[in-house]
C-alpha cells in the first residue's frame, strides 16, 4: 500500500475508464505525486486519506487552510498551451493564500472534475501540481478525480486545490499592527493571475493570437503564470518586520487590501508606481473600462502587497531577493484611493 | 476581521452577483458557518485563509486530509429536494474517508461552483455542509465560491469539501493487522451514498416519481442520506480493536476492501448477510447488471467495514451504537469473492 495518489486506478475504474490507455498517464501521476513527499509524509500507511506527521519545534502550532480554484483560466489553457501551467496557477494561489497570514505551506490535496476524464489530461494537470508543490515545499498528499458528464460543458474542465500550512502562534500576520504612514511594497504579478477571466474571455475572445507590442501573443499573455510569492516573502516571516500581507486576487486592490487593514485606517496608491504589464491596457480599451471598473477586475500588476513600517523597509527589501515597488502608504480614512 | 465566511461578499462581487438580493442568504451563510466553530477556530485574526489552533495532548499528531466530490448526485438533487442534503452527503464522505484510518476531523473546507451564482443555492448547500460540520465536530473554516460561466452546464454546479483530521500515530489504523479468519462486520448505508449515480441517473433518468415496494419515491431513494459513520465507529478508536476499516465509495465492496488487506489476503463474503436497500434491486433489473457489475458499481447496503478479530467481535458490537452485520470472513488468497 502507498499513500494515495492524486489519481488512482479505482478512481479510473470507476469512471470507465481503459485502464490499458491509461497506464503510461498513471505512472507518469504516481511518478510526479512521489517526488513532491516531504518529511512528513507517512507512506505504506494506509490507503483513503493522505497521512503526514506535523513538524516538530513549534510551541503552539496554529493550521492555516484555503480552497480554490483557478476559474476560467481553464478555458484559455485549453485552447492553448495545455494544463500544466494552470496545475502550477493553482498550487501557487493558494500558497500565498496562506503566506499572508505568515503560514508556509505543509502540503496540498486537488480535485480534477471534467464530463469525460482523459488521463493524459489529468496528467499534465497533475504534473503542473506536482511541479509547483516541489517548488514551493509543499507535499501532494491526495486528491479525487471525478467524471460528471451532464455537469460539465464537452471539454471543459474544473481545478480546485487545498493547501494546509503551518504558522507558529505568535508570528501569524494578521494586519492589526497596520499604522497610518507604514509603506505598501509591492511583489509584481506579471499577468492576470488567476482572477478576471470570464470578463477577459468576453473581452478577447477570438484574439490570443493577436500580438502585444512587445510581441507576445495575448493569449500566451493571459496564461502568465500565477507566481508563488513564498520564495520572496519566506526570509521576512517570523522576524516581525511585516505589519500586513495582501494576495491581489478577485475584488483587485480595493476588494484585498481593507481585509488586512484595521477599521479606520485605508491606503493611497501612486498610479504609474508600479509596473503595468500589456495586456492590462489592452483590456482597458478593450471593453472601454474604467479605473475604478479595472482596478476591481484586475491586480493591474500587483501580485503581493508587504505593509511594512518606514523603519523596516531597508531590512524587507535587503531580505526579499527581488524587486520591491513603494505603491502607497496607509493613510487615515478606511478606503482604497488612487492618486496620481 | 472574522475568519473566512464559506462564501464572502468579495467573492459575490467579484463575480457580479446583485449584493442587497444575495443579502440574506449571506447572513444565513454566516450565521451557519458560525454555528460550527471549534474551540480551535481563531477568529479575528486575519481574512485570507482560515487559522485552527491544533489541540494539544497529542504526542505524536498526524493529520489526515482527504477531498472529495458528491459527484452528479448533485444533478438528482437539483431535480428534486434541493441542495441541503448533498451538503451533508459531502461532509460525511469526507469524514468517512478518514474515519478509515483511525481519525477524527478538525476541520472542513468547500467549494461550490456553477455556471451562474444563485446566493440561494450556494446557502441552501452551505447550510447542509455546516449541519453535518457541526454534528461530525468539525469547523467549517472556509471555502470558496466560482461562477464558471462556459465551463458548467447551466442549472448544475460541482460541490467539493476538504476534511483535515487528526490521529495519534500510534493509533493510526491501516489494515497491517489484518489477519485471516477475521470477521467482516458492516454499517448500512441506506442508499447509493455519493457514488454511482452516472450508471443510476443514466438508468433510471424519468423515473424519479416511480415508487418502490415500500411506498418510496424512486427519486427519494437515490438522494438518501450518505452518512456519518463516526458517532457509531468513535468509541473503538484508539483501543487496538480494529484490524482495518474501509469506506464503501466508487469500485463498491471489491474496489474498496483490497485497499486496507495485507498481501495475499483477501475475503469471503456472504451474500444475504445484510439488508439490501430496494433501490439496488431496481437497479439490478433496470439495467440488467449481473453480480459483478453491480457489486462494482454500488455498494449495495454496505456503507462501512470493520474488519475485527473473533475475540473482539462482542466488544466492538458493544461499543457500537447500533446493528452491525457480520458479512464474512478475511481469507487467504487475494481477491473479494462473494459466496451463496
Amino acid at each position: 500500500m502507498s499513500c494515495p495518489p492524486s489519481t488512482d486506478h479505482d478512481a479510473y475504474r470507476a469512471a470507465g475508464v481503459d485502464l490499458d490507455a491509461a497506464d503510461d498517464a498513471l505512472r507518469r501521476i504516481q511518478d510526479d505525486v512521489a517526488a513532491t513527499y516531504t518529511a512528513g509524509v507517512l507512506q505504506g500507511l494506509g490507503a483513503f486519506g493522505g497521512l503526514f506527521e506535523l513538524p516538530e519545534g513549534f510551541t503552539r502550532p496554529v493550521l492555516v487552510a484555503s480552497t480554490d480554484g483557478v476559474g476560467t483560466k481553464t478555458s484559455v489553457a485549453a485552447q492553448r498551451s495545455g494544463y500544466r501551467g494552470i496545475g502550477r496557477d493553482l498550487v501557487n494561489h493558494c500558497v500565498n493564500d496562506i503566506l499572508v497570514q505568515g503560514a508556509v505551506p505543509l502540503f496540498f490535496l486537488d480535485y480534477v472534475a471534467s464530463a469525460k476524464l482523459e488521463p493524459a489530461v489529468i496528467a499534465e494537470v497533475v504534473a503542473g501540481v506536482a511541479d509547483a508543490c516541489r517548488l514551493n515545499g509543499a507535499a501532494l498528499l491526495g486528491g479525487e478525480t471525478a467524471e460528471m458528464p451532464g455537469v460539465y460543458r464537452d471539454g471543459e474542465l474544473d481545478l480546485v486545490g487545498t493547501v494546509v500550512g503551518i504558522v507558529e502562534k505568535d508570528a501569524i500576520i494578521d494586519g492589526s499592527g497596520v499604522q497610518e504612514g507604514d509603506v505598501l511594497l509591492a511583489l509584481a504579478s506579471g499577468g492576470l493571475q488567476t482572477n478576471g477571466f470570464s470578463l477577459a474571455r468576453h473581452l478577447l475572445a477570438g484574439r490570443y493570437a493577436d500580438r502585444l507590442d512587445d510581441g507576445t501573443e495575448v493569449g500566451d499573455a493571459l496564461l502568465a503564470p500565477h507566481r508563488s510569492f513564498l520564495p520572496a516573502v519566506r526570509p521576512v516571516l517570523g522576524k516581525g518586520w511585516v505589519h500586513g500581507m495582501a494576495h491581489i486576487t478577485g475584488g483587485g486592490l480595493p476588494g484585498n487590501l481593507p481585509r488586512i487593514l484595521p477599521a479606520g485606517l485605508g491606503v493611497d496608491l501612486k498610479r504609474g508606481s508600479w509596473p503595468e504589464p500589456l495586456i492590462f491596457d489592452l483590456l482597458r480599451r478593450q471593453g472601454n473600462l474604467n479605473e475604478a471598473a479595472m482596478a476591481s477586475a484586475f491586480n493591474l500588476g500587483v501580485g503581493f502587497v508587504l505593509i511594512v513600517s518606514n523603519e523596516r523597509e531597508a531590512d524587507v527589501r535587503e531580505a526579499c531577493d527581488e524587486p520591491l515597488y513603494s505603491i502607497g502608504r496607509v493613510t487615515a480614512g478606511a478606503g482604497v484611493r488612487f492618486r496620481d
